[in-house]
């Protein structure tokens, strides 16, 4: 899926009568507007002459110190030399692999993985392995596996990328009990780890899972983000990397942008500096989890037998993988008609597979709405397997032929939601 | 010199006692705070949700509508569909040449060029050949001939990059009867003019000249700012580009960094829709002109024969030539123990030359600093000189070896601050 067909998607998803369980827009309902108003204001009137000029490349000092602050809410022990603040999290990506990745280098993800970072890496030129995961995250044998399998194919790859916690779009969280074999997996074959966070801290249930950086600072780059935990109209994200991977981020990211806006950065360190920003992630928490809730309750409710789909504990999205047979990319315009969107697998997959899967979120409709879009979606699903089911098994379209063509991915999506594990 | 060069100048530059002439930050005290202040404050009011949120990659609607009337001040007709809004034109140069250029790829430009953009080019493993300079701007039969000389190496340059209006680092502006001709012979050598043009707005004397764009919108990719118009803090910039441009730049740029800061684009938005921002540009050319005055009395007064300068009719640089046989960049710990700081010309060649020459800028420090810098200078630059007549000629140094080496940049540099024209 394009780039430019999921923009198509999201202009139609925003029309009022329709139900987007497409977008990852936080609630930003639940922002206190008034205290915003009166930092972005104060900001201003009290260092306007800082505010509105350059600012270093590497991110303000004052903001790196807070961001150690936030990060250690996950148990990671860095310094502020350490931290390069980015223009959302989305550059640090951009820069990570600008530094790493040559044409045709391999990177390692998880099957499926985010649709914004594929974008990166396909801008790049690389060539992304894609490696199964089931509901407890990235599965260890089968990380091992695809390095040896890229070794035996005479390449190398550079860097594993992997959202452990509260996972876009797969909706589960590496366990704790894999963090330390991933992280050994990786150092034995000197695959550095790209760690990216943007949902730690909106987990539902328990205290945050220490970042896979706390156990390794040599070997994983962090990455992380105020537009989730606070807002995205500021773009303020970060990476934390070990000091000669640092180094080369400043020198691209000067090259990128000379600056990350200092306007931004100093709204966002004001912002931590005098409002109650935990309590704030606190709300987020229990709004997002009562639409979880919601969502989860609709979808046991409507969908159709064959259904079957992840729970998550923390972050804003669910992976529903569709009865056997339907394809949720052809699919798609049927449900447009009946007023529900929602992001097709194939998006979040670099070679087209994920056909049988899509991605609800529940982060921006109200609670009501999402028990409306699931019933509309629910419809439409029984609808197509009733066509089926009158009409015999139609030609398998292209993504299916490919996907039974390839059994390892195939089975990605099959693991994902199943609840199988093969740890 | 390399960026982290530059960086530790700035940084010894920023001490209360030196008089910085090297820096290009914009005097912000000029700006309204309070006004501004209401504006953002405002705008999270009246607009959180949309200013906190996640935008569009190309930009917010309205703002793009606004650039265009902006630009149309310099002569330009276009559609708001036809800008990018990017974080600072800084990432619209690196977006331009993501698309444009692969390793090995040359990139014409003037001599001496914008920092800024060199270092962009060489983060792409472009190769950089620059171009002569007179009072007048680039010069058309050396443009011409560099593009035959690149043709005859077996290569072909993909663009021109410019700064028409004001240059930076060179203080001399491309007049009106060349710039048909410069576009004449990219269109003949189907080259690609990369127009940057932060400046332009900010003329001393006579309305804006029109721009390049407004002569040839095929083949002109236009960058603009409101760094110096407004406030650098905010990051807003812009690409205006031919349709099949456009549509690059707005996927690189959603690689990059998914959209640029809704909260800058809408601060200015409200900014340009609600506060005089004419007025505003006009205090800053009256401030910066008499700066400019100020700076060029002084250079009169105490700048010892055989040195010379440029006379910029708008923006923020002065380009000094020294007498023969100095070198900026050797002088330049002296120059600091004395208190002054400048940046060395060999920052705006690709390849070493420039080392006769430095840019002084005059946007920053008031008047009585100017003077009182530029007296330290000479003081540094005459000192430098009775050493050279007391102990005779030294060896020379590496640079002005180079130099001596390669005669057209060399005179590229000597013509620029002599008055020399070859056209």
């Amino acid at each position: 899926m394009a780039t430019s067909e999921i923009r198509a998607l999201f202009s139609v998803a925003a029309r009022p009568e329709v139900v987007s369980l497409a977008g990852g827009m936080p609630h930003l309902a639940a922002l206190p507007m008034d205290a915003v108003a009166e930092v972005v204001g104060e900001l201003v009137r009290q260092d306007g002459m800082t505010a509105l000029q350059y600012g270093s490349g590497q991110g303000h000092p004052a903001l790196r110190e807070q961001i150690c602050e936030v990060m250690s809410l996950e148990g990671i022990t860095a310094h502020a030399d350490e931290v390069v603040v980015t223009v959302g999290s989305q550059q640090a990506l951009d820069l990570v692999t600008r530094i790493f990745i040559d044409p045709g280098d391999v990177i390692i993800a998880e099957a499926p993985s985010y649709v914004g970072a594929l974008g990166t890496f396909s801008a790049y030129q690389a060539d992304v392995v894609q490696v199964p995961m089931d509901n407890n995250g990235l599965i260890p044998d089968r990380l091992r596996a695809a390095i040896e399998s890229v070794r035996a194919s005479g390449r190398t790859a550079k860097f594993l990328y992997t959202v452990p916690n509260f996972h876009n779009p797969a909706g589960v969280s590496l366990v704790e009990q894999r963090r330390d074999r991933i992280l050994q997996i990786c150092h034995e074959a000197g695959l550095l780890v790209l760690e990216d966070n943007p949902y730690g801290l909106l987990g539902f249930d328990a205290d945050p899972v220490p970042a896979l950086r706390s156990r390794d600072a040599r070997n994983v780059v962090y990455l992380g983000s105020f537009s989730k935990t606070f807002a995205p109209g500021f773009r303020v994200g970060w990476a934390l990397a070990p000091f000669d991977v640092r180094e080369k981020l400043v020198l691209a990211s000067e090259a990128a942008v000379l600056c990350p806006p200092s306007f931004s950065q100093l709204a966002v360190s004001r912002y931590l500096a005098t409002q109650p920003w935990q309590q704030q992630i606190k709300v987020y928490r229990e709004l997002y989890r009562e639409r979880r809730d919601a969502l989860l309750e609709a979808l046991t409710e409507y969908m159709p037998t064959g259904t079957s789909w992840t729970t998550p504990a923390g972050g804003f999205y669910v992976w529903l993988t569709l009865p056997p047979g339907l394809d949720a990319k052809a699919m798609l315009p049927r449900a447009i008609t009946a007023r529900v969107a929602y992001v097709p697998g194939t998006a979040f997959y670099a070679n087209g597979y994920g056909a049988s899967c899509l991605r609800l979120s529940y982060c921006y409709p109200p609670p009501d709405q999402l028990r409306e879009g699931v019933r509309r979606l629910a419809e439409v699903i029984t609808a197509e397997l009733e066509l089926r089911r009158t009409f015999g098994a139609v030609a398998p379209t292209e993504s299916e032929a490919g996907l039974g063509a390839l059994p390892a991915p195939a089975r990605a999506a099959r693991i994902i939601g199943s609840g199988d594990s093969d740890e």
